[in-house]
């Protein structure tokens, strides 16, 4: 099959790689319709990261299933699945406490020795665990369900680890696709008004119309006045960024009490520095997202029609032009690739 | 009057200071009956701080009301009270959101320019918003109300701040007086285990007297391995230290989505690093605790008998014999000293 290998910075290609096959007795194979670049796949393409040349790439995508193990109760043959980034065994504790991303047997997709969602076909383990079944796609179309499995997960994850409730201000750091994922959930939370905060005025419009009350243009010093001349202090920042100015940003524009949930993976942090915040009592929560764990609800909402993340997939290629979804969300010419297998 | 003052490194003496007098119409002045030697006078003693020779120091006690402003309604000259280790207001968002520490005109006694509580009287400002009236010394005597002005709300704040209810294993780091009121304030809130961890055999007995299920002794990595060879891992850690090893500690032996509560004023941490308890959600919350506001709710359960902080002051000074104290909680021969006026 085609699929697509990380060859060092700045290079990913599609090639032919061996077809997935069953290895376990709770595998499933999905054949691939769709599947997307997320911000941690550029993180590799731009050198970050532990990724070896050879490997496979990418953890968001969709498809049909064409083959079960014989241990595989939940899809069958046929179903439209969606998969979240990391595989999941759903029994284990963790699994049962709705943290499927410490899962004792869990992993991510296109980690060593893995398929990645870029590619024709998926060997997914504990296909009972992991997958959730889908509606057709003549009923809900891919572009508003693939987020699920990454994006809108991880900004549902920054929005709940900020606490969001109906009384709260919340300011989103990042106009990413994370970030704008969060203002939807802060929005579907009940937030009573979100102050968007980035760099891209396209991105910052998207970010009005999936709920922000207020949106914040720039960096720094500026915009840090600009939340705290609009609030006097927010309740809850979702930091969606994973670098130290952000957070910096994120705890002087907390009031003190609030709480800072943060889901950028901390490529860029050197530290948080508990003194700053200590007299402040300024929570700190967040990480991975457990999205298997997340998926029933926020696939209730998308097929109810009450959540639509799909405009965050702002370019369309097929799976030959990978590499140059990779150079645009690199250029910042694309938000999020989605590729159409 | 008679009233310590921080002279340098190692040098708190008692010394004649002016006479409290009302300031402001919101002032009282109390009558200092009791006062403790607490852990940040320790910091202090022994030189980290910013604290300037010939300041007052300490900000425990508790007293008899001897003169109140104009504006004061809720204490009169008579009345027996406690006051919590900061003055505050009463009356501003962060006062009636609970967060008294962060009151907009709040302060810590002993601060420059303000009393100590430790000497024969302080001025109290904003008096109505900080002071509690007691029950008479022959209801309930001081040694039980002591702890409540600083580290039995400290202890309780870094169990609520740990999330701690009723289904918590929760493990206490630090075997001092706010480790060990952490262990009394997990047991109310009825955590389902308490593993006291510290250094010193005598200090974790009284933790077994206060409510711990298990005690493990020692530092570093053979103490980190009882705990989890006791548990596999705790759902919460209460930091009761404030140092670098503690928070290590308490994040490797929290369970994945965990919770730490800290308390410990961050004098010899480095910081955090994220990149470890990324993608173990873990979370962080904590810092200087609302400690009026927690005093109903605590002052009721000492009066009910639920709650008896007392056997953490196991030494008993008059006032001139102060700087006895301060040496033997520096050589670790006492654990706090009351100091009777």
């Amino acid at each position: 099959m085609r699929a697509a290998v990380y060859e060092g910075p700045g290079n990913v290609r599609v090639e032919d790689v061996p077809d997935p096959a069953l290895v376990l007795d709770t595998d499933a194979i999905v054949a691939v319709t769709d599947a997307a670049i997320g911000g941690s796949d550029l993180w590799a393409y731009r050198g970050y990261g532990q990724r070896p040349p050879g490997a496979r790439i990418g953890h968001e995508f969709l498809g049909l299933v064409t083959e079960v193990g014989a241990d595989v109760r939940t899809v069958r043959p046929g179903d439209r699945v969606l998969a979240p980034f990391m595989w999941s065994c759903g029994v284990c504790d963790y699994c049962r406490g709705g943290l499927t991303s410490s899962c004792l047997d869990g992993g991510t997709f296109s980690e060593v020795g893995h398929d990645g969602g870029q590619g024709e076909a998926v060997r997914v383990p504990h296909a009972d665990g992991t997958l959730v079944v889908l509606p057709p796609a003549d009923a809900v179309p891919a572009t508003r369900l693939l987020p699920l499995s990454d994006v809108m997960a991880t900004g549902h994850h920054a929005a709940l680890s900020a606490g969001v409730d109906h009384e709260t201000t919340v300011a989103i750091i990042g106009d990413g696709a994370v970030g704008l994922c969060a203002v939807l959930a802060a929005r579907r939370l009940g937030a009573r008004r979100i102050i968007a905060v980035g760099h891209h005025a396209e991105r910052l419009h998207l970010a009005v119309d999936f709920g922000a009350s207020d949106i914040v243009q720039g960096s720094g010093e500026e915009t840090l006045e600009k939340v705290m001349s609009l609030t006097g202090g927010v309740d809850a920042v979702c930091e969606c960024v994973g670098a130290q100015a952000a957070f910096d940003d994120a705890f002087a524009m907390t009031r003190d009490g609030g709480r800072v949930g943060y889901v950028g993976v901390p490529h860029l942090v050197e530290g948080i520095d508990l003194s700053k915040i200590f007299a402040r009592n300024i929570g700190i929560r967040g990480g991975m997202a457990p999205a298997r764990a997340y998926l029933p609800a926020l696939l209730d909402a998308v097929i109810d029609g009450q959540l639509d993340p799909s405009a965050v997939l702002d370019l369309t290629l097929g799976l030959e032009e990978l590499a140059d979804g990779y150079a645009m969300m690199d250029d910042r010419l694309a938000l999020k690739a989605h590729i159409t297998i």
